[in-house]
């Protein structure tokens, strides 16, 4: 998988790199074999993507508390909430006191998503050291969502960029509908890669692509890594898969073999989907360190310690964990 | 993957292979390629393997109603009945009624589990035109569930075999515990690889591996049949995996990407793990199905059909789906 990569991407990729020296790739000797990535950064957005998609808004304390616990589990990211308006996000409208009120744990990132200037100083004022931007790969979704077109959303972020860069903040991207798109259908990959690319050019230092509604498969999840790993270096590009169709795992499978080596999930699946009701939402992180650990990836991330939190969050809302490997290791 | 064939064993398969004239492996030019197969067939186990685990004990009027609804989904084999002992499965015992009662359609398999010769002689009356018998792998699940050693079991299913052939019906294997076992933990691929041979030798068309209690993770799928498929040719071999730890898709992936062809599951994710009480069952039609769709691999079966005979049989006992696909689509 060729790569042609900008020298701001360069840069942004080699920063990457030195935080995650373990991205090697393994071969191995089985006929069978797959190129799998020896070890795996799990980025959790529970605190932020899941929360927000809970119908239960939960208190600020507890909001803290669970940021806390997962910093405990190894887990090295924890994006810990979203500086939007809270006339659009009312669950996010405390992001001022989350940032200022959890504890600060060596070697975890806590970003915050930042979608204007506007939001990013608040951000910086609160203390983010890192924080991240989300562009659509699909028009109509972009102009539903933040209505403003694809380019236009993309445009605004270079200021964020800049004025992250200006303050010394990595910035994290986002590319939803990347698989599928809740108005257009089917998106195509080179939709996909345009974006990621610009987003990387302009200074993100990973890009995420989100199948946003779960509507992807392993073939489609290849075929679109296979045409934005030429615009984007596969070091610096994370998959973040919801489960709406039961498909994140052999997703995210999928993207291990073709060189992925981070992987977006949350805590006990918190989250839902906007376009089907009742139904799942991110891949939980139970799942995937489980899966992770059984293919013999590094992950640094204690599965137990993250059960006991999937377990605390959701007595606090009152719902079971939609993991699997939590619902079969509680009752064993 | 070299496999090594008995001339029992040849045959056997040269039979299925006849009944399935699809079972081509397509390259993709892509470079990040697999080897799918373009076709696959889909044993619905629901009937059995699901309504045995379900707390709810349907009506023989119900489960001959699922099974004809089945049968229009475009589903070639539909595993119907056990004729085991009402003592110790009272959910299946009206296996003779239900095998006489449904709509044979023309095309369709209905196998029915028979552990034994009188099973057979039953399960003949009632007109099986298919049987199936069942292996483990591990030897304490062997004894605490079926209270005799492996080779023992196995040893007593050649006189099934026999009176199954000399009445010109097809038989199935199954081997359970292939990835794990609730009593020994982890099982030596090697294990199942001789369990599946002696099947396979003793005269079964096909093996169906079960990862009976959900534990097992891709690479584990791949390694395990890097093995038996030294000893049992791919073509002969399906995969049944349990949803239990939430791999279920990503095993069945992988298992197409080594040249799998048959895979086993439930409408609905029926049934459940008397070794986790609560959790999932196997894995669902309906997701599978919608993965094979994205993979762009036939199976013949009409996904909303099989949606509709799901809904209709959890009307019946009282429950929600298991299948993920069904929770999305049922709230779009």
């Amino acid at each position: 998988m060729a790569s042609s990569m900008s020298s701001s991407g360069a840069r942004s990729c080699r920063r990457i790199l030195q935080l995650n020296p373990c991205r090697f790739v393994k071969r191995y000797s089985s006929t069978i074999s797959d190129a799998l990535p020896s070890a795996v950064k799990i980025v959790e957005v529970g605190p932020r993507d899941g929360l927000q998609n809970e119908k239960e808004i939960v208190s600020t304390e507890t909001k803290v508390e669970l940021i806390n616990r997962l910093s405990g589990t190894g887990l090295k990211v924890i994006e810990a909430t979203s500086f939007v308006s809270p006339k659009w996000v009312p669950q996010m409208a405390d992001h001022t006191e989350v940032l200022q009120s959890i504890k600060r744990r060596a070697g975890v990132s806590y970003p915050a998503l930042t979608p204007n200037v506007r939001g990013l100083k608040s951000a910086l004022l609160a203390g983010a050291e890192e924080v991240a931007i989300f562009g659509a790969a699909s028009e109509t979704f972009s102009r539903k969502n933040i209505n403003c077109s694809i380019w236009e959303s993309i445009d605004r972020f270079q200021a964020v960029v800049d004025a992250a860069k200006q303050a010394g903040v990595a910035v994290r991207g986002y590319v939803s509908c990347v698989l599928g798109c809740p108005y257009e259908g089917k998106v195509l990959p080179t939709a996909v890669a345009q974006v990621a690319k610009r987003l990387y050019d302009m200074g993100c230092y990973e890009v995420s692509l989100g199948d946003t509604i779960g509507v992807g498969t392993p073939g489609e999840m290849k075929q679109l890594l296979e045409v934005v790993t030429k615009e984007v270096p596969v070091e610096c590009l994370a998959v973040h898969c919801h489960d709406t169709y039961g498909q994140a795992l052999a997703n995210i499978y999928a993207a291990l073999q073709c060189g992925i080596s981070v992987v977006d999930s949350s805590v006990a699946g918190l989250g839902g989907c906007p376009y089907a009701k009742g139904a799942s939402g991110n891949v939980a992180t139970e799942d995937l360190v489980y899966m992770l650990d059984g293919l013999g990836i590094q992950t640094g991330v204690d599965l137990q310690k993250v059960l006991d939190v999937g377990n605390f969050i959701c007595k606090v809302l009152g719902k079971s964990p939609s993991s699997k490997v939590s619902r079969a290791m509680s009752k064993l």
